[in-house]
């Protein structure tokens, strides 16, 4: 496609993916809103769900999406719960549209896992082969080609971009990884529930969805594709209280004879000119703080001597790295744009 | 002035106003940074004393004050000690530079008050009556003219911009006003302190510098100036254990025969056609976070008719409309930029 | 009544402040529970409700009101709705046992006004007039006589606490009092709403239930009766991001040749002995950390001199002195223990 | 020793964890205070360094640590730096006093290790071989004999209590043991610093002293002993923005033919009856906030039949089980109290 505008729908607008979405295209100088559809503020003006949008946008209402699927624009975001998802995406791909999909319904590349992990029937399980993972550090180049794009899970991107760069150089074993993950509440979602509610979460961690959390599937099908072998990763997750961030804390084994040398070879071959993944010096370990609001993947790792443990620290915004913001580097990079281009915001600090 | 690039100086930029400022002209298209002063970290690179910028300005180190006085650049932020500020000011005007002054040094317009206030002799008294305020929704032709602005107190911000309307038109009497205030930690400063050290301040809110705080005599210089006759008002701030953030509550009193409907008008006419104070719609009312990160402040106003009192609401980030989000906007009138460049940035939300 | 060991009943115990209760209850030498009720949780024990309690009451589980209003015990705790709780309170008290309501159904005195207030008809009306408001400080004497208290609301406690003093012995006008309030989360109670989501809520400040919170008249009416004439305070509640505390900033006017010695004086007359009201020394002022957990109420106060404007500051425990905490102490004046069995902890801190 | 009344001292007493001493004491029917020593706040009384304490012990001061050496008491809480904290024990117990040490210097059998990790010499090598590790649930038969107690370490505390069991028992391979621990900031002392900094703390999750944090060897330590040989556990710790507790997820092996019913039978065996280790029932997983302010420690598992992996969380309160609370449960063993005098308190929630 070519660099010319784009008209965005977001299908599904009101969760904080959705807000999200819509503040980092807002400053892309590419993209102008033609569609947001909820059925929640149906005919309600942008600001009414989301009040820091007051004076923007402010002549933008929410549509039903049964009545915006044939509308005119180039490009869709669903953020919409899966396999309704899949279903919008068969229908707007039919019109010739480009889709970026932050729900699950794309991510599997084996449509029966899917279909336990999840506990549903997929609803477009011909398209699945066609959809492209949606991390742009690993599959930049298919994703420029592709009209259908899974945005990864949130987890996943954290613990996948710490990960992969040393199983696919075979400097730690396929077997035997822990990931200890840490999320702020912005990751449940924006429905009202005891277990997110203010006082039952704040001044308080605690750990969640063990051991059978459904994004380990995901990354185990990611780390297994770089292993050239199957993993087994386990995988927990935890409620911290904080808005924003993920910080992913994974322990693996060093293979025989390699040592911190491969480690550092790894990563850089991997990330090299990367805009978004910031290795860190040495001395300095990852904050979620220090990536908040951007679309950094801030990473760090230690070699353990003493057990030959590698020991990797790796911290993204869950709203942005972990989904809108790699929904619009995607979308970039499917349409034509620099790839950063709308990602361009600093780390708000404090 | 006219509108090409313009190179920027910030000394003093280790704290959070200059991390700040950083921030949001990274994102303005018509500067580059040429000096960036710290004593602290003088030698060292941006991403040392502000690890969110990694990646960023990477080439950029800070250097030592004195021997950046004499660099070649067009503007200077000051994110200085009051009366060094204003003394660097006097230097930096003397080699025709333009100087957006963050510090106290030239806000007040009775020197001896400030004197008084801050308890130290000022460093250029010659140049205070040449200073202007910037509060670009008051003072935005004077602004424009200027090369040397004070950018306001945080409280004074959003304390004057929900009241001056209101005493400019006569609906609310000059006695008797009374502004509560809450502030979010960073107004304290970066200086690790017991009285901010996180487990002191987490989960506890506490009212401080009562009850002179310095930021009266600041407030009461510009609402007396509006009002037409001298104002005395109440104010006590507050310490709310979150980042970011002033939330105004301001009471006063009804004049005779004025009405809701007065104060309306009053608003209306004051801030219509403002990009930066949004009125918010009968019903709705303002959170720190609805403006977070953004250069906005919200206001909101209600009449209590049992007591014709009338409770104003105003919420700016005190980093950004409080400070560094003002010095831009002063800048952008200064130099002849639109003025909202470098600050379209939407709240970050949650 | 003698000062053996009572039997408790608490109807209700699932919110903050039935859990309140409980914990503060199980320090208590004098008391036993033999009932607690839950609709939601009935047939389930303590701890499914509340995993803090694990290991303690474990044979105790909630049963539903109705079953259990008949039961064997002396003293009832209501935490239930109002105007449910009333009609509960005339069945218990017919039965001959002793009821403290933590419901705003027996604080006012005036029954029209709590019906226009609250928008509902009064469970049992001819019960308000031998209901005593349940502030210990100020009716000690008449606690200790009745069977039926009515637990004060939160606000009213922090606002009247800090002002009767100055009203009754004329020291501050009656009118122009401004009470501006900051409360955490858990005042909002335990059912999940958007507003108290912590995505929504961490990190912001806002203001709430503007010009007309139901508190307002239960303020005024307290207020009114210690001045002797009718007080209109202005009343603005805010939302704080902490679970606990309140914080009462209280701004009212010196009456004509009263002095900053004469609030002193004020003061020790009214706290002079009382355990649970602190008065700071001066340099001090109070932080809702400093008595949370407590039944302490924290109070600090200074005259403006240049708006002859006393500022009042008081600070508790919402869910201490603010309900749970002055619901154990009036059970001790109405059976005979001593006013702090119960509610010797200390402050948690940090 | 008798069960009578017992005078106590604190040495170091205005940390968070001397503080934490002096609250629970203050529950504890058989103790009062005869000493608080601080260098720092030396002739002023308590309530100058801790607010919360306003109204209780106010007759209490601190005084001289020199000074009050030879002062009557008969046990000593030790709150001091490690190194100064062994030679005041030394001369405590020629003095034929019973002492608590909450410092590292005497948790370590191996005074070398002890020196290498800690950077130091020993203050009294001779008597490390005398203090007993104060882990009441593994040592309690030698802490009621002893006169000298080294209460564990924080973080140990959190991890042995989780793994301690199942080492014992042979359930779990002594090798390739992870224990990712996230803490509160009150972990960090009350010392102001930037790490610790309101600002720089709120709203972020980070790891920290990887990967050689002084607390690995003390795990290890306990762990080999339990294991019948050399354990060598990777540990990270990570801060959280809280003002209080730990959670230890710790990852481990079966070993061969052991399954999920071995770790219920040693997790029995080893707390059966214990009051302060609650066993979370199926389906329920431990949070900082169900043990906030109490001695308790939450610990849940679960087994990961893909990997054979066990993963066991642990949830205490850090200045209680994790310092002061454990301090308490020594005390009560070597003087015959109760073992849970002074330790009644429920937690605090929320």
């Amino acid at each position: 496609m070519s660099n010319k505008m784009k008209s965005a729908a977001i299908f599904g607008a009101t969760g904080y993916t959705g807000f999200e979405l819509i503040r980092l295209l807002l400053s892309h100088p590419g993209v102008k809103f033609s569609v947001l559809t909820s059925e929640q503020y149906s005919g309600q003006p942008l600001a009414q769900a989301f009040p820091p949008f007051k004076g923007r946008l402010d002549g933008v209402s929410f549509g039903k999406m049964e009545e915006l699927l044939g509308a005119k624009f180039d490009v869709a975001f669903l953020a919409l719960p899966h396999t309704l998802s899949s279903s919008v995406a068969a229908r707007l791909l039919g019109q010739g549209k480009v889709v970026v999909d932050l729900s699950a319904d794309f991510r599997f590349r084996n449509i029966p896992l899917y279909e336990s992990v999840y506990g549903v029937t997929h609803g477009a399980p011909a398209l699945a082969s066609k959809a492209v993972y949606g991390l742009a550090e690993v599959y930049r180049e298919k994703i420029r080609k592709t009209r259908l794009v899974a945005v990864p899970g949130c987890f996943p991107t954290s613990v996948i971009l710490g990960l992969r760069p040393l199983l696919a150089a075979g400097v730690i074993d396929a077997k035997g990884i822990v990931a200890d993950c840490k999320t702020g509440v912005s990751g449940g979602g924006r429905g009202p529930k005891l277990g997110f509610h203010f006082p039952e979460t704040d001044e308080g961690i605690r750990p969640y969805g063990l051991p059978t959390h459904r994004h380990t599937p995901e990354i185990d099908q990611e780390l297994s594709l770089a292993a050239g072998k199957k993993t087994a990763i386990t995988f927990v997750p935890h409620l911290v209280p904080m808005n924003r961030g993920i910080l992913a804390t994974s322990y693996s084994l060093l293979n025989p004879k390699r040592t911190a040398k491969d480690v550092e070879a790894a990563f850089r071959k991997a990330y090299e000119g990367e805009t978004f993944v910031r290795m860190l010096p040495p001395g300095l370990l990852p904050s979620t703080k220090d990536v908040r609001g951007s679309n950094f993947c801030d990473i760090a790792w230690q070699v353990d001597e003493k057990t030959r443990r590698v020991i990797v620290c790796s911290a993204i915004d869950n709203l942005v790295k972990g989904a809108s913001g790699a929904a619009v580097q995607c979308f970039n990079l499917m349409c034509g744009f620099k790839e950063d281009e709308g990602l361009k915001g600093m780390p708000l600090f404090p």
